[in-house]
């Protein structure tokens, strides 16, 4: 196992866009400067899809003019096609094709999604692979020739709510074919928590022969327990980069009322249990999914969390017969 | 790692003797039998500690005279001290030093616990370890002379409310001295849920040179969302049984909120995922899920059962943008 790790945050991006509370956009930035003050270094802040289908992000202009001062974090946010991409840079100060991006403002890069799984691909984005494949690419060729580096991302890449087992050959190929088109990184996203280590392991063992682990990332889901099982089998394989939204926010789409994402505390918890460094302060990062929690106005799913909450607001009771 | 794993049920006592609610003893039976109808061989039915301090199991004798029948079933109860072990004799008709249990009844054979930490040990159970010892003695011995196996808990294996870290010397010491008393499995809890995967294979480093897997089990709590995880190092140091908590019923004593025992689906999911066999149908220990939710009149914690009982209850609908 690599010493250092990569916790990379997605709450205000994955989960915000799946909660139903609207957020107010300093409330967003008030968030965005506590997971920056935690230690995280990798922050997906918001994401330049169309309001009318996540409402929730439609302040994305004004969340990426808000970004706070942290010259330690490399903001991410999702630009899924050309339009989007024409939005981050306007919003950054570099509208039109040639402009440029205007020095010592902070690092903000795209990224882009699409799905493993055909079904699924049409149901989230109303359109083919291939097509989606035409559309990434709008993306990441402007953003590369501009020097920034693209994320992908990898949707249904160990089962689909439609399909359900996805081939790992199928997986590795649309991660291949990203990274080909000039992507930095492909985070591989379990989008439905159907994963457990040896889906992981399958999917791992193609692509690592030919990538290397820091050019692939795990985005795990926690829907039925299995997360950090899976994030020591990624660990195992050699995986530095782990995807993780601040308290489990957001839920999952397909299953509501069952969680979504993995908690970021759960994975710093347990990345620290096994002695790896992350550059994240628990504490701060409790702190930060306190104001989440406030935020979203619901108790958030993660567990280490609400331990660290409830430790901090009781005192140990004695109990008998307690194995 | 072995094809075929046992899961431990221990939600019938563990689970319910930390809820506030108060199951009927008839629903407690019901919740029995259907966990024994979904194939699980080893369920923990009850507690014979006093009813000062566990008012939730004070109906020991009914439900251990009521135990369905379940020729499967490896009945265990908890009888912690000689007074634990007369109430059940007594409860299976066996009432008297000498007397014999009555044939054909069911397999129910007695569990005792102690920590391997001293201030957990004395605050859980008032007494020092070495008297704990003394005390489980007293039914090792004449439980073992009855041809009755005995399982063994250490308490706060991985680490204790008050002194923090545990050595895990003093953990194998701990465990090496009840299966010399005679315990036929010692199970080795994460009382508190802050076990990682390193602190696991440390103990079982110490001990699986001398000790059959097939004698140790692994308690964990998925306080902080490791219990998975600990799980995969559990298999991968060769471990068979894990015990779980239907439902993850039972939060954890020392941090009212936050959960505990790690749930049964959620490790019967994993398990099936690795191509583990546990002989569980996942099916139906969702059915006996929901019936202990509604028991006990709360949202229960596992993930894989809210997962299932959300994909049962819910179609999933059209949402864009979620990798």
């Amino acid at each position: 196992m690599a010493p250092r790790v990569t916790v990379y945050e997605v709450g205000p991006r994955d989960g915000l866009q799946n909660e139903a509370a609207r957020v107010a956009t300093e409330d967003k930035l008030a968030l965005l400067r506590a997971l920056a003050e935690a230690g995280l270094s990798r922050i997906e802040a918001t994401s330049f899809v169309s309001p009318k289908w996540i409402p929730q992000l439609a302040d994305a202009e004004a969340v990426v003019a808000g970004l706070p001062r942290a010259p330690a974090v490399g903001w991410v946010v999702l630009a899924p096609n050309a339009r989007g991409l024409e939005r981050l840079l306007a919003a950054l100060g570099a509208a039109g094709p040639g402009a440029a991006l205007p020095p010592g403002g902070p690092s903000v890069t795209p990224a882009v999604f699409l799905s493993a799984s055909e079904a699924h691909n049409r149901r989230n984005l109303g359109r083919s692979v291939e097509e989606s494949f035409a559309s990434v690419a709008e993306v990441i060729g402007p953003a590369v020739a501009r020097g920034l580096a693209v994320r992908g991302y990898v949707s249904t890449a160990f089962g689909c709510p439609d399909e359900g087992a996805v081939d790992p050959g199928r997986v590795a190929e649309v991660a291949m074919r990203l990274l080909a088109l000039g992507c930095s990184q492909v985070s591989l996203g379990d989008t439905i928590g159907v994963a457990t280590p040896t889906g992981v392991r399958a999917v791992l063992r193609r692509l690592l022969p030919s990538v290397q682990p820091e050019r692939l990332a795990l985005h795990l889901h926690d829907t039925r327990g299995t997360a950090l099982a899976n994030v020591l089998a990624g660990l195992e394989e050699g995986i530095t980069t782990f995807d993780a939204a601040v308290g489990g926010l957001g839920g999952c789409p397909y299953a509501p009322g069952a969680s979504g994402n993995l908690a970021t505390e759960d994975l710093v918890y347990l990345l620290a249990g096994l002695g790896l460094e992350t550059g994240v302060d628990f504490g701060r990062l409790v702190a930060a999914g306190a104001l989440a929690q406030r935020l979203v106005g619901r108790k958030l799913p993660g567990k280490a969390l609400q331990a660290a909450l409830a430790a901090l607001a009781a005192r140990p009771a004695r109990r008998e017969g307690a194995p």
